[in-house]
């Protein structure tokens, strides 16, 4: 999908961007990125975060922006490393002083900045720290930017997340940081999108809502939502009006590609598993079913033993509040199907064993009730995530 | 609780009970039970089984048998190391095997006969071996065979589980097996207990109902629910009738016991929870934040990594659907308040982390927002855990 030229965040036309070290991470690791419009001035924007109730101050106060704004924005500012979890005024506080920090070099006002903030959480926000460095990110920001930006929102990711699409004549580019199993310090989704379509915020809001709906919203690692989740686009107009159709398959594309990509570096975990519930009464039901066995500790442990135990699902299925029979469920691994009618059926035992040992899975179990069908990335549970989150320290 | 004399389901007068070895498990280890009434007599009895929709047959047979007879049972039957988890009219019909074979010794009606069984799934049943085995075990059924019926039914399990509790002049006595953190191979609760009561089959169900209600349905380990859970009780009446609120007092004592006895003896864990959600606006809401955190791989990393990490608390009760203030939680680890007003504050910090260092930990989360509470039990989540539930083999 990535064609020649600049990509992520600047793919698009009007926009730059940087990544640099501030000093929040030790050892002049990035921690600090920067995405505005090439000419200061705000355009359109969107936003879609965490349902979670308990939410981060930047995540309130990027939404306050956009309604004080009616959905424009001329920059985004990130920092890595701390995740500004501080609950009440000073958390906010800290989050207005990087929007005003960003105002300041970008030209713009304050409440044309959206803010977000990832890493370690019960750690008071290193603020003067970020402040002091945002003008020379500032400074060093470019129509090349977009890698140097991907690099500087990542924790524990082990690789850049960048993805471009075409919409007719303009283009949707993004990055993201995501390591899926959401691990205790650094338990945040964060994506940032432009384009150069011209379209209205409303329009634009969404767009942004139906396409993080079919990507970020099926992508279940460990259950849990995190309070800083956030997901942006900022539209430049440049490339002029385009296809809504077009431009909304564009965003959904970018946002699969970097979900995708997020499922693949999933901290601890050794499968990507691309799992489908189908012949669901419907759709509602395909989707409850789908995400009970995305968050099924037994599940997830039956895959990181390569274990195609159908049983598992099966039972997750019955306990979800689904309708259900026994005696209709059918599950394959990697298109094999191994039971059928309720009952484990002769099957190529050689060729599920070689499918379980790859990274990618694909499971499917179909209830054989209806048409309903939904589909979800998720991963497996292993020593590595035990490890990873058994503290923050 | 337990008094002298005959523990567990042989502590209520009228009845016998035995356990032996009949060769499901290797080595001569104890795999098959008979809890009878001391005259072959059916009783008034009653049963909760298993919510989840994927049933197992053994759940289906006893279910029919007590609406047929109209809540009245003379025996239970249970074997362990192999869950007769065949699904359709095989798995029945061994299971109507096993309450055949009781019947014929204990002299009653197959359908008088209730039937359970535990441990690995996907391996065929050893009918044969059990139906011949039935005679020797029942042979062996006295007044003083409740500690050999509650081992034989054990499966990893480190330790026999027995409870009696008084009811006026009655006595309620009971058994179970559950390692809390159901693992693929063994993934059920059974609980057979017994009164001298004298009381109808309803309001012996009625009071059965309310006791799992607030024990083993408080019971939350890794939030799977097995296909076999079951749990039964039989009035033999040589007590005579009691008062109806004592009994229900001594059923939930019993089932309180038991359940606490299963959380101790979880696989995998190094820890019981007792965790609390107060404040909530509705008990609804408190149950449903309560099993939030139970089943939230993140939270259950924390403990095991002995870190009192309230916020990750807070944001799963954030993320639960429920009614919550961020400014309003309040969270205490062993009675030490570490957060209140949405903000961590000074505490005994020594104090919270040789609470932690402990097996039983009490956690309180407070909403702040109205009345509701729900305290359920749980466990840690652990590598070990990860080690028994990578697969079957």
């Amino acid at each position: 999908m990535t064609g020649p030229g600049p990509t992520g965040v600047t793919a698009a036309r009007g926009f730059v961007a940087a990544g640099g070290a501030c000093g929040v991470k030790d050892g002049g690791v990035p921690d600090l990125s920067l995405v505005a419009t090439a000419d200061g001035r705000p355009v359109a924007a969107a936003g879609v975060f965490t349902s979670n109730l308990m939410t981060a101050a930047p995540v309130i106060v990027s939404r306050d922006h956009l309604a004080a704004t009616g959905g424009r924005a001329a920059a985004v500012i990130l920092n890595s490393g701390n995740a500004n979890a501080a609950t009440g005024a000073p958390g906010r506080r800290d989050a207005e002083a990087m929007c005003a920090a960003a105002a300041s070099e970008v030209g713009c006002d304050p409440t044309e900045v959206l803010v977000a903030s990832t890493g370690l959480i019960g750690i008071p926000l290193p603020i003067d720290v970020i402040v002091a460095g945002v003008p020379a990110v500032a400074a060093d920001r470019s129509a090349e930017g977009g890698a140097a930006a991907a690099d500087a929102i990542l924790t524990t990711d082990t690789r850049r997340k960048e993805a471009v699409a075409a919409a007719g004549g303009a283009v949707v580019g993004g990055m993201a940081k995501g390591a899926a199993m959401l691990a205790p310090s650094m338990a945040t989704m964060l994506a940032v999108l432009t384009t150069d379509a011209d379209v209205d915020p409303a329009t634009l809001q969404r767009l942004l809502a139906d396409g993080v709906e079919g990507s970020f919203n099926r992508l279940l690692t460990d259950g849990c939502r995190s309070t800083n989740d956030t997901v942006v686009i900022l539209a430049s107009g440049e490339a002029g009006p385009v296809d809504e159709a077009a431009l909304g398959d564009a965003v959904a594309a970018v946002c699969t590609s970097l979900a995708e990509q997020m499922a693949d570096d999933a901290e601890g975990a050794t499968k990507v598993v691309r799992l489908t519930v189908a012949g669901a009464a419907t759709a509602a039901d395909a989707r409850t079913g789908a995400e009970a066995i995305a968050r099924s500790a037994l599940c997830k442990c039956s895959w990181y033993g390569l274990d195609p135990y159908w049983g598992r699902l099966a039972s997750e299925l019955g306990a979800a509040g689904i309708a259900f029979d026994q005696e209709r469920i059918s599950v394959a691994y990697g298109g094999v199907t191994v039971a059928a009618g309720g009952v484990t059926i002769a099957h190529d035992e050689e060729a599920v064993d070689a499918h379980m040992a790859g990274f990618h899975l694909e499971i499917t179990c179909d209830l054989g009730l209806g048409a309903g069908e939904c589909t979800v990335l998720t991963n497996d549970l292993t020593h590595a995530y035990v490890d990873e989150n058994m503290g923050t320290s």
